[in-house]
């Protein structure tokens, strides 16, 4: 099982205001979609912070399909959800690494991590294995940052950028070497609606 | 008169571990100087700060040539420089705009800012037009930032990214739209050994 992230920041590193707000995120991409469509098709499984889920509720469109969805919160259990919500929610306040066991016991093959806090918790943790960084050409001066304090250093290995004309500057880096592919999808799929659990 | 800088840091976005090292960029660059030799090639002022002034005392090569060097410290108005220094070192307690006004009386024509304190202090007055960041595929954890806080969003315009075979991926982006081009050099030659006062 892989586990990655796909997280737009500032130049200075921010993934969110102080007060939470992606307002600065919005700028003209040109329609690119900066491989979003193409990473999702890789993946099965989202692990989601509690306050990002909300967030994207407020978007009134859902991008994860059908695929198992997870939110992580200490004190909710349910989450009334829009209709546009395709995925059945899950509510875990399990720790990143039990969360990320029980997943693999499920037959999870390509997790994706999203969420400021939940992002730093499984870094810190050593437990993620990819990581994309879209940056926006704008300093923010201050907000959540995505990469916490720690003690020791962590070597990464650059995979791969693309410098978009919007100005976006994306690059991938290797943390561990763990991989899993999904097979193959029909052409004109743009999502995976039935993921299955014989990809562990 | 054009301002640059022109720093490596490492993937969260410090320039230097807290205590000022800097021996997480010691990598196997493969012989690649980064851009470095054409970038100076294109400057005939540097401005740094002490406490980056006294790490590259240290390093036992100077390669700045004799272009015009002004190191800003507050208390200190002058430094023994050992023999391999080939440049008339300049102490200057100005602040950030003020030096910069004098050096453009005095004809300088591309000036290169270095130091992450004075980095810092000159990103936040507007007295940068243009940044180039080599980053370090590694996670420091902590240490001196690049970015400093700030209360109004900055807009830059994405110039060109370059990923190396080493790791190190480097973006140039533009802030104000401010320009100076040196005569070009004879063939051969890697520095600027008589800057003239005729570019301003």
């Amino acid at each position: 099982m892989k586990r990655s992230v796909y997280i737009a920041t500032s130049l200075d590193g921010y993934i969110a205001r102080a007060d939470g707000s992606l307002d600065w995120l919005e700028h003209d991409s040109g329609g690119d979609d900066y491989g979003f469509a193409a990473f999702m098709n890789g993946i099965d499984t989202i692990v989601m912070g509690r306050n990002t889920f909300e967030q994207v509720l407020t978007f009134g469109q859902w991008p994860y399909g059908e695929r198992r969805f997870v939110v992580l919160s200490r004190t909710k259990t349910s989450f009334d959800v829009p209709d546009f919500v395709t995925a059945r929610i899950e509510v875990s306040s399990e720790k990143p690494r039990d969360l990320l066991d029980s997943l693999e016991q499920r037959g999870a093959c390509h997790v994706y991590v999203d969420g400021g806090g939940i992002i730093q918790a499984f870094v810190a943790d050593g437990l993620i294995d990819e990581i994309t960084i879209s940056r926006i050409p704008v300093l923010l001066g201050g907000g959540i940052g995505l990469f916490g304090p720690r003690n020791s250093d962590v070597q990464l290995e650059h995979v791969v950028t693309r410098a978009f004309p919007s100005g976006v500057v994306q690059s991938t880096y290797r943390i561990n070497d763990r991989a899993c592919s999904l097979p193959a999808l029909s052409p004109g799929a743009d999502d995976l609606s039935s993921p299955t659990d014989e990809h562990g």
